[in-house]
């Protein structure tokens, strides 16, 4: 597969075979990937939390938000939940680049996911006091990112938004979920 | 080539065979994998612009740093300088998520980069107000990060970073630059 089209297959999923689990050699070869990401400076200074454990994954789940833009969806049912997550941990005092080395870092993750045959959901919004009760990271440190990660169990098409149209992804009656996307010709500005 | 080979090819490239150019198509195609890259909320705020013309070039050269830890060297000279620069554009008025996602975005395009052959430097660090006036971007848009692009004129090579170690890049008498990593175990915590 050429990487124009892993970055086209690599939607964001939501819903998960969450009883199919993940193999912890993938997740370790995913954040192997990650490992490798360029980053400001060289400091290498995030940091990654693996939630595998059902009872874990039990008491994370509350803390994500799912999709704003399903209203009346308040996100994956038990057994289409993620089986595994990632955390990415930064410095809770940042410099400018923290995010974009987490940003750098979670798209390295959600490719290999993909590469991998998975599929995967970076989750920005939560509770960062909740969340850093719950892991108990390291001093210094606190949840930046969580990415959702297993087999998908849910379709997600690709369109074209139109110029003025809606940005919003939806959900049509057979359960499939459209993300539109703006034509590169409208993001590039010379 | 698989993904995991290719992150581990895609190395900061800082010295280019600036007289190769680049194929404008080659540009196009690295943006249109960037413009399939998640974002918070599918807002889809970032832009893109490319620089590619030599007088334009010659302006946005030296609003940039280019490498720390090499205190002797003030960035590539004539003839070794990037051939095309990708500016990404984020709201001025950013959000939490701003940073993040021009960093998936970035990390799209460094992959993208590497696998059309091509080498790539992430710059985080110029003078945005002076690059804002340079490019004069549209009324509420400013540059984020300036990607380098073109044909690499320099070797990179990874190492392992010992624990504790320095974890400053350094060029050896060959001109061989060496960047330390940290090992994936160093960079997990459960």
């Amino acid at each position: 597969m050429d990487l124009y089209e892993l970055c086209a297959l690599t939607r964001t999923v939501r819903r998960f075979r969450e009883a199919l689990g993940i193999d912890p050699s993938v997740v370790l070869g995913i954040l192997e990937a990650a490992s490798l990401a360029p980053c400001a400076a060289n400091l290498q200074e995030l940091r990654y939390m693996t939630v595998l454990d059902e009872r874990r994954r039990a008491e994370l789940f509350p803390l994500l938000s799912w999709a704003g833009y399903l209203r009346d969806w308040p996100g994956p049912s038990a057994g289409e939940r993620p089986p595994c997550y990632i955390v990415i941990l930064a410095p809770t005092e940042e410099n400018p680049f923290t995010r974009t080395d987490a940003g750098i870092a979670a798209g390295y993750v959600v490719l290999s996911a993909r590469a991998a045959g998975l599929g995967a959901c970076i989750l920005m919004g939560f509770d960062r006091g909740r969340m850093r009760e719950l892991l108990d990271p390291p001093d210094g440190m606190s949840p930046l990112l969580v990415i959702a990660l297993g087999e998908p169990a849910e379709e997600v098409r690709l369109e074209t938004a139109g110029r003025g149209g809606s940005l919003e992804y939806w959900r049509d009656t057979e359960g499939v979920h459209h993300v539109p996307k703006l034509p590169v010709s409208d993001l590039i500005i010379n």
